[in-house]
């Protein structure tokens, strides 16, 4: 991952073309830097064309004097004058590395020099041909060198056509989140380019220096050699010569700038942001303020600079001293919302793509291609195929769920007819440790507890819930005193088995649920001047913000039963759970019964930009159907199915689907015999589980049998892992669904105010491995901290659906490593 | 704007780079279409070089036979061979068009042509040099272009580099949000950029079709001439013959299948989107549905299709039979998001750069440098200037507000030392007819409506506003009758006058507003049982979604002032109101007070995507620190500060702000009088008149007194539009401050329920105007119309705060035109 060091600075040079003057302008940098007596690493990664033409060879050759404080080197030497990935093609595939291996290469040897120097040094890293020519294996440059995110310095092109290369070259640079530290291209006082690129680009904040080109070719070898040193001793003199020594200045500037802002950011943010959901109180200081510089894939590349002791096991000659930025894996998926990574490409394209073509645009009674997409996709293709009518798209998960509340609630009033106080106290049925979302509406369909707020109002009843837990390596299901059989279906258990609810509606404990539920009904109703019930709201199979709490599916869907024979709408919150979070497209699969309102959202752009949709049968549309205007659902908020989050979200979902149903986690599956159960008998066993639902009271829509064969339960974490884990001393249980993998906490506090996963993970932070192991696969092979989030005395990581297998059983490695001492 | 024919399909050809065979190709896409008997149209918009080079001549002399099948036109030529910025210079000033009369140039051109011809028609579009190739007037082609939305031809590289000016020519047109319909580039055997790039772009649904290099220049001219012809004839081959045929059949088919997708939209989006604030009851059908195909600055580029009728006036013998696509002016700034226009490139890149950067990151505890940036400029440079000390981000103006009154709550709780019962029912201050967002929490701090819930409680107590009306010509206070005093200041008004808050606070009527709301105030606490009052809460100076009411700022600084004296933090909800929306940074600076919270939304990302700030006092913040994590504002969405929110906000408030105190609206100042009252007196008047702040109680701190340079009124509706506007029997009153104009419509139903005001604007929706007079002064010189809502009997239009004053005169004269009748 990304490198940066106090006293060794290091840009990377692209160009706008090929034959642009990268190397000459880059050999003018490596002498002006060392004419400032710097020591000077030039590092070519992929040469290609003949030995003599090399360009290490080149920069040493006409270093001069100033020679001896140059180091040159190239990694993948290519004879054949064209592109990497041809070159190294036709050369033969033992010289072709991965992507991986490639971007490992060239950090180690950063690494290497940052650490084998004591001076102040600068390293240019030159790239080949264009910004987007392919490296030996075959990706872009600008995709294979991301990970390292370095600063850059980009070579614009001189001559005809030049001003357009040029900013589509910088436009491809930032579409990659690429800082560009300066441009510089040849004076041509025909064509002019620099002139036209100098406030274009000053006024997009990149500083644009145009040198002289070099000398014509003598033809007399000697001559030659004397105006081209003459030439390069031009380029290492200052502005007024012609030369780059400005240019050096002004990235030594850069560099410190950086690092300066850096340093000062823990400080500022301490000062004046408000994050949501800390005790500011509790911070100690500057340290307890991760500073994100950027982020790829499964990590973030953070500063550690305020975090240094005095004690550090670094020698203090060297100059390098330790990258200040190191790699730490995103154990929450970044709050739960990514499923790609962070800054994938084809995203961010998407996101540019609607941005360039709509901006944002007016939604209601009006329509464009991505928001006519993504409610089609999600209505019919998605998880609303086979039940939902409509997509209400708005914003965050929280508003999407007041959304699906205001819809339920309007079907409740009007299939019974509730006067108007009873629609303002009608309450919810649910699960004790709900969390629909912070904003006051959603959080009334909860109980009071840690997370509500002054104006909160519980409105409905709470169920305590069956759990299913890993405990001492075995599976079971923890059942509340409330129900009278406790006898757990008597036989041992698998994940597969208890996640099988077709196979289990008529065991004696789906019966004990039924009694409980009935019973716990009929109470309510009972009681003088109860609040009617107006829907039943769940979170399928997982109770997110609640502690990762594993519901028992069973019981969920014994009151989906209950709630449809009694005419309550059923909603289903799977702004977690769904979008393959737990394996599953929709967790409501697992169920066997469909809702008749369900919010997506965190996953819902692969983790981009904040977006929600709210699906709905047509019923449920119907009823805010009628001739007057104010019986409408009026709630809509003014970004409603902005066209950069349905664009982004409409290529995010199709990628998850292929990994969803592609042979990607085939092997997940088969650890966990998901594959077996999910073309063995599970659909036979499903649609028989399925007429249950026709109990249905009359003014409910029956809601047709589920595709059953994504039903089958499996996760990215390891079997092994999970077992040794949930026999820890120390792990009360774990248990693991899809990406999400949870333990609780023995002993300390209980509930959300506790502190104790925190400390019993408090190193996972430390970024360790490396040199030697790789323990978290980083690409560029740094070491690398855990971020983790906790939930009192619940520890839980999450994955993207892309995270590599290895990079997870790096992760495991790590967490045992922790708790195993 | 945007054009789309049926019989007559239109190509813009851009190049990857120059000299990459653009102009061989084109002439062989025109031979290609001429061989399948299609009339074809070659226009070059801009041609350098000299005269029998020419792009036309060489197209027409290689049309072989077809010949009589082309149409060549070149538009502005250039003699020398340079970039058409630097051609036109070199060339003498009246050459230069502006960057409106070039693309008006090519429309009208294309719009004769199309209208011109009776047969099936295809029209090549053949720019010059690469994407961002300067035109005359010195901006790039992509961005001078764009405004037409033509669907694309990319014509690759083949050369060594070519992949990578090939794929960053395609990112700059994405990022224009262009559609690329095509990549043709030349086989190159050796360097096999096609076989790259195929797999390359079709992974991302483009079509590469690579063909034969031309043949060698011959030095025989006979010769040379009969190789070429040869060369083009396979060109205008098939497929296997190395020819384009399969190419243009395909571009065919992507030209047929956008229209038949366009014509699909309107009952695809009736049968499964659920739009927020509509009836769908009410819609007729397809003819209800806005497609939105594009946008660009004040316009939507719509589809027609579904709602042309067949008794069309146009002639129906001509292929083009009108644009399937027209132009229509954004009248509600879409939902008032709307500042910089839509599809502003500064927008797009900051998202794009964000977006690669980061992607979405973890944000509490966790800090980067958008969110970093935003937290500090809102606070110091921004609206928080002077008062706030944190800035809580989160994703929309509702949850802003939630945020908000959570914790003007907790506030309150503390200071008075609420019992939990109390916490529970306080209610707020505030105005009726405010709106504060859809969320329930946010909807309980209004009064009970049309707009609010099954769940909604409306708890706190709103006063009915004065307000400020333009009646027949002339500014005044409407008083409601609950105040004892209604003469209103007893000489005559003036905006300028009534918006000098500090002036009025010893007036008669201000004394009469403190009685009113002292007595209020008293009589409510002295009630048995009364719930406590936690927070008065206000829309400053609009009462937005309410019905553009303009209250009169008078009465809302007095009603701050009496909740300062009571210990009631102040909160403004500035989600439109703000960032110069109304043409302040700020409209609390016209109130002459500071509150302690208030929040902002919409224009924040100039309008592009959702994002909301909770700006505080350091005095908020503090009640909510302490040891206990439980007591810390647990409240955030999985997507708080968002990079590229955040970044996308950093540029939009620099652009904003450029604007708000710049001197593109000097102007509209001068004629509103504005620049006059903020350049004398209004800094001392103002500064004298806070001291009424220092009343405040012990507990609330007392905050700053504000700028008041900013301080001033003024709109970017003409004085003379607003004052006809307002004598027109029709129209109850107007008013219009910034870029908001609203006026009442007399007559009908009141409130918003009623239908009158969209049924008296019904005919805006109508394009007209382009050939004559350009009505809306629409880029391209193309008819427009205008999207605009209403708010029951209430019209108001909205502009972004860069859209052209000749634009505003446009709309102002068609609202005339529609009103006048």
């Amino acid at each position: 991952m990304s490198l940066l060091f106090k006293n060794f600075r290091v840009h990377q040079v692209f160009g706008a073309n090929t034959d642009v003057g990268k190397t000459i302008l880059t050999s003018g940098l490596v002498r002006a830097s060392a004419a400032k007596k710097n020591h000077v690493f030039y590092l070519k990664p992929v040469s290609t064309g003949p030995m003599h033409d090399a360009d290490d060879e080149h920069v040493k050759r006409y270093a001069g004097p100033l020679g001896a404080l140059v180091t040159a080197r190239c990694l993948y030497r290519f004879d054949e004058p064209v592109s990497p990935h041809l070159a190294a093609e036709r050369e033969g595939a033992q010289n072709v590395p991965t992507d991986d291996a490639f971007v490992t290469s060239v950090a180690s040897y950063i690494r290497k020099c940052a650490s084998g120097t004591t001076e102040r040094s600068h390293m240019y890293i030159e790239t080949a041909g264009g910004v987007h020519s392919p490296t030996p294996s075959g990706t872009t440059q600008l995709d294979s060198y991301r990970p390292l995110f370095l600063p850059t310095i980009l070579v614009g092109d001189s001559r005809l056509g030049g001003i357009s290369s040029t900013i589509s070259a910088y436009e491809s640079l930032l579409l990659r989140g690429f800082v560009v530290d300066a441009v510089l291209l040849f004076k041509d006082p025909y064509h002019r380019n620099s002139e036209y690129l100098e406030p274009y680009l000053a006024e997009r904040g990149v500083k644009v220096s145009a040198v002289d080109p070099p000398p014509p070719r003598e033809a007399d070898a000697r001559k030659n050699f004397m105006v081209t040193e003459e030439y390069y001793r031009k380029l290492a003199s200052d502005d007024r010569a012609g030369g780059l020594l400005g240019v050096v200045e002004h990235l030594d500037e850069r560099h410190e700038g950086r690092i300066k802002e850096l340093h000062s950011m823990p400080r500022r943010a301490l000062d004046t942001v408000w994050w949501p959901f800390v005790q500011h109180g509790l911070l100690k200081g500057e340290g307890d303020v991760n500073v994100i510089d950027s982020a790829w894939g499964d990590h973030f590349s953070v500063f550690n600079g305020h975090r240094r002791s005095s004690s550090s096991s670094s020698p203090p000659s060297t100059a390098g001293l330790g990258s200040l930025l190191e790699s730490q894996f995103d154990g929450s998926a970044s709050w739960w919302t990514q499923a790609l990574g962070h800054a994938h490409p084809a995203l961010t394209l998407a996101a540019a793509r609607a941005a360039g073509r709509y901006g944002h645009v007016m939604y209601p009674r009006a329509i464009h291609a991505p928001a006519l997409r993504l409610a089609e996709r999600l209505v019919h293709d998605g998880p609303g195929k086979g039940w939902a009518a409509r997509a209400f798209i708005s914003d965050n998960g929280s508003t999407g769920m007041e959304i699906a509340l205001k819809m339920a609630l309007r079907v409740a009033s009007r299939r019974f007819g509730l006067a108007p106080r009873e629609r303002k106290t009608m309450g919810v049925l649910g699960l004790r440790g709900s969390y629909h979302g912070d904003t006051i509406g959603s959080m009334d369909a909860c109980e009071e507890g840690v997370y509500t707020c002054e104006w909160h109002q519980a409105k409905g009843y709470w169920f305590e819930p069956p759990t299913v837990e890993i405990e001492n390596g075995r599976a079971s299901v923890r059942v509340p005193s409330a129900v009278a059989h406790r006898d757990v279906e008597g036989r041992s258990l698998s994940p597969s088995w208890i996640y099988d609810v077709g196979a289990r509606l008529d065991t004696p404990l789906a019966r004990a649920y039924r009694d409980l539920v009935d019973g716990t009904l009929e109470k309510l109703a009972g009681r003088p001047g109860a609040a009617p019930l107006g829907a039943l709201v769940l979170e399928p199979l997982v109770l997110g913000a609640g502690g990762m709490v594993f519901v028992d599916p069973l019981f969920q869907r014994v009151l989906v039963d209950a709630a449809r024979a009694r005419g309550l709408p059923v909603v289903f919150d799977e702004v977690f759970s769904g979008l393959w979070r737990l394996g599953l497209r929709s967790a409501a699969a697992a169920l066997g019964a469909h809702p008749d309102v369900a919010v997506y959202g965190k996953a819902l752009t692969g983790g981009l930009v904040p977006l929600a949709a709210t699906l709905a049968t047509e019923d449920v549309f119907g009823a805010f159907e009628g001739p007057d205007k104010a019986e409408a659902l009026l709630h809509g908020h003014s970004y409603s199915a902005y066209a950069v989050g349905c664009e982004v979200a409409n290529v995010a979902l199709e990628r998850l689907e292929r990994l969803g149903v592609g042979e990607t986690w085939s092997d997940a599956r088969a650890a966990w015999g998901a594959v077996g159960v999910a073309r063995a008998g599970a659909g036979e066993r499903r649609e028989g589980a399925t007429p249950a639902n026709a109990g249905g009271g009359a003014a409910a829509a029956p809601a047709p049998a589920p595709a059953s064969a994504s039903a089958t339960v499996w996760s990215v974490w390891s079997p092994g892992f999970v077992d040794v884990l949930s026999k820890l001393e120390i792990v009360d249980h774990a248990m693991t669904l899809g990406t999400v993998l949870a333990f609780k906490v023995r002993g300390g506090d209980a509930g959300y105010e506790s502190h104790s996963a925190e400390a019993l993970l408090n190193t996972l932070g430390d970024a360790v491995g490396g040199s030697g192991r790789n323990v978290t696969s980083v690409p560029g092979g740094a070491p690398s901290g855990i971020n983790f989030r906790t939930l009192g005395d619940v520890a839980y990581f999450m994955t993207s659906l892309n995270t590599p297998p290895a990079t997870i059983r790096a992760v495991e490695d790590r967490i045992w490593a922790v708790l195993g001492r």
